[in-house]
């Protein structure tokens, strides 16, 4: 286990899709281990824990078997945001239908989607999937935070999976896809930019929230939290790359500069 | 829990798949709980234990969370032969390539036979899926008893799934079946709002573009074409709904009247 992100992703493995496994606040040490085997019988390595109950623990190992290599590289993070920088898209699992609609999959439309993304081998940028605690799922401000949720089509009289079990089944989703691609599937043809990480965005969109007020189109009366989550959903329905992140705050820095507040764009563009 | 098979399998039970689940000689009671789980999680209920190490087990109960009426109807037999009398097929998952090449499928082709297998709605004749043992699988002479081998397609240097994770995924496939057979599978949430038309689009570049030269972030001198090009490129992606373009207009519309220029944003929300 370590912490922080210094090292660079076990994803960057040769072949492997480069996806990263999110446990958010876990309570069972034993699904944390079956979480890492159930990802390595897939092929994936690359385990982030957001502030577990229990970790490291015995029971962890036991439940990991043979894959106490992926529980010892796991990463335990302080915050949702430290598990997702520097990934491209950020995905939830969610058996919720919420009120706002969000953009949505089920595991193997989601699956396949990651199969096709174009992939930079040079510097991976990983898609996190996050899982919310066995109890209680992802929370609402968690579940914002993903531009995508992923949804496993189980039987509505108990669709309650346990954790590592909805590990397990989109693990094994990501490798049916993986393998349909490597079968001579044509993959789609790569972005011409790298895509902005999680931090960026984050960035991106508290830049935003500032400057719509500055400019007076948010207010405090208003339901400003409402209109920012449309706008989330909005932005976060496509994958902004990095060039077009720089640009759109361009744009809010001239908004501010224009309206009279806000540093002046020197270097804006 | 009940001995013998004299009462009508579960599995009939209206919309159903009929298929039996057997463990045979599991050693984990936990293993036997999280199985029911999976299989109650994907509308299964017919659950059949060849002489289990240790059940009933309040292990086994627990790690059944809510599907523990699964395991309470399961069927103990001292027999394979009794575990799978009146089945219609046989199948055994089986990570192992043997010497004698057996028909061989993959969870996902096995899930699509089954479903489209002709299903007797009076006297059904389930399919039965095997499990072997966690350390050791199915006996040869187990897997010579199936008519066909499913294998779960998993990494080859950790391709060991855990016994109720390799029922999870393969519970998971004949529910995907299932609901494809039946024309259920999950739509996509409808979005809540129209899309954006053309003429709404177009409306929504010429007045971004304005307003991009009013906050003067566009200049004459810059190459403000290919700029408004990224952009295009951008919002193109999203799909933007009505909704949407009316909320980017007024935020528009409030950046104009910030900077001084426009026309005061009264109906803009």
């Amino acid at each position: 286990m370590t912490k922080g992100r210094s090292k660079p992703p076990p994803a960057a493995a040769a072949g492997a899709l480069p996806v990263r496994i999110v446990l958010v606040a876990p309570s069972h040490p034993g699904n944390i281990g079956a979480a890492a085997r159930a990802m390595k019988t897939m092929g994936l390595s690359d385990l982030a824990l957001v502030r577990p109950e229990r970790f490291p623990d015995p029971q962890a190992e036991w439940r990991a078997a043979a894959a106490v290599d992926v529980l010892r590289r796991a990463t335990v993070c302080d915050s949702l945001a430290a598990a997702v920088a520097g990934c491209s898209l950020v995905a939830g699992a969610s058996a919720r239908r919420r009120h706002v609609p969000w953009p949505w999959a089920t595991a193997a439309d989601f699956a396949r989607q990651v199969a096709d993304r174009p992939i930079r081998a040079a510097v991976p940028q990983p898609v996190a999937v996050l899982f919310g605690r066995e109890a209680s799922g992802l929370t609402n401000a968690e579940l914002e935070a993903c531009q995508l949720h992923v949804e496993i089509p189980a039987h509505p009289a108990y669709p309650s999976l346990n954790l590592a079990m909805a590990v397990q089944v989109v693990c094994y989703e990501l490798r049916q896809a993986m393998l349909r691609r490597t079968g001579g599937e044509p993959a789609a043809a790569p972005w011409d930019r790298p895509l902005a990480g999680a931090e960026a965005l984050a960035g991106f969109y508290r830049h935003l929230e500032d400057v719509l007020r500055d400019i007076g189109f948010l207010h405090a009366a208003d339901s400003a939290g409402a209109t920012m989550t449309r706008l989330r959903r909005l932005f976060g329905r496509i994958a902004l790359d990095e060039t077009e992140v720089a640009m759109l705050r361009g744009v809010l820095r001239h908004a501010a500069r224009a309206a009279g507040s806000g540093s002046p764009p020197a270097a804006t563009r």
